[in-house]
């Protein structure tokens, strides 16, 4: 099981001076690293300009979302614990890329990638830190505690905003409204509220004939 | 004192269903307002791909940093409030746009404008809400909480250590090694450490010859 081809580090291309050192090296290194999240593009469209969002862009929308939408969650969650989780969640991306939900050809093998790719990255920092953060990781796929699940919810009702605003932009041929409902029900293990909202732009994007099939 | 020329809200391009409403429709009209963060563009470059960086990726990089940087802050911090403020201090950019902070010309009426911009962004929020997001931007701009300090560390960091992987791209001209020393010697407030790795770049740049006067 390995990522294919993989990359030489950023941090290759300018060294840091050997004055820096330990486990403050070992963090920066990481840090410049996960900037490639800001070249791993997704389906989505951006609203305020025209061209698809990136990883990086999603997983602050989802830290801004969880803060001012945490109220409207199923149970009880610790808002900071979402926004790390959705902060982390889309790491891995940086070498496995993004495969989206409606993609079975780019979802075949992504579990895999995702695992490997994991390893590569987390590996970048102190032991304990390293495996924290992939701690957090497993947390939001586990999808078990409330903070996984609201995290969830804001994951699956983004990319439906931004498609209701930009008409449906970036949305792949054949997704139905049918489609879309199943993948993302999901929304109200974490919020009720927000999956009864989400089902209210689905139903008048397909009365509105947004959608093919 | 006013914003000049605001445009329409992003909303209004294709406004909510009648059956969203309430505190639920304010949220939401402000999520996808602030989607403009995406579009404002900042002096530094992205590492990963070549062009400038945008406010929605630099806020989630600084979130990353918090994370995994905040063992080297000078006083204990709430790691989480950290998060909240960076995901959180730049939004009244997205109509007050970027200052950058070498640039006197551009900063010139740049706290009027910013203070116009956060009247008009945070009342389309129900009030307490909005008032409290108000507060943390506030409280990072205060400089006093231990949770700002390391926070403007961070923010004060990252374009620092994106100039040093692009070479110092996007960097103004008459820059030079004193006076990026002057401006970034605030990060010691919240962590002498990061101060230190700060120095070594600079000095490093400097040696190299990456600055000109």
């Amino acid at each position: 099981m390995s990522v294919p081809d993989p990359e030489p580090l950023l941090i290759s291309r300018n060294p840091l001076p050997a004055a820096i050192t330990g486990d403050l090296l070992a963090q920066l290194t990481f840090i410049v690293e996960v900037d490639r999240m800001k070249a791993v593009l997704r389906q989505s469209w951006v609203v305020a300009v025209d061209r698809p969002e990136n990883d990086a862009e999603h997983s602050w929308h989802l830290a801004l979302m969880a803060i001012v939408l945490a109220e409207h969650a199923r149970e009880p969650v610790d808002v900071a614990r979402v926004v790390e989780l959705v902060v982390l969640h889309d790491l891995v991306e940086v070498y496995a890329g993004d495969a989206p939900l409606h993609d079975e050809a780019a979802r075949a093998g992504q579990e895999e990638r995702e695992l490997a790719a994991a390893g590569r990255l987390y590996a970048l920092l102190p032991d304990e830190q390293g495996a924290r953060l992939r701690a957090a990781w497993d947390e939001f796929e586990a999808h078990v505690t409330p903070e996984a699940r609201f995290a969830r919810s804001m994951d699956r009702l983004q990319p439906l905003l931004l498609a209701w605003m930009t008409g449906g932009k970036g949305r792949e041929e054949g997704v139905t409204a049918a489609s879309i409902r199943e993948r993302l029900a999901i929304i109200a293990d974490g919020s009720p509220d927000l999956w009864a909202a989400a089902e209210v732009l689905i139903d008048e994007s397909e009365r509105r004939g947004h959608f093919g099939g």
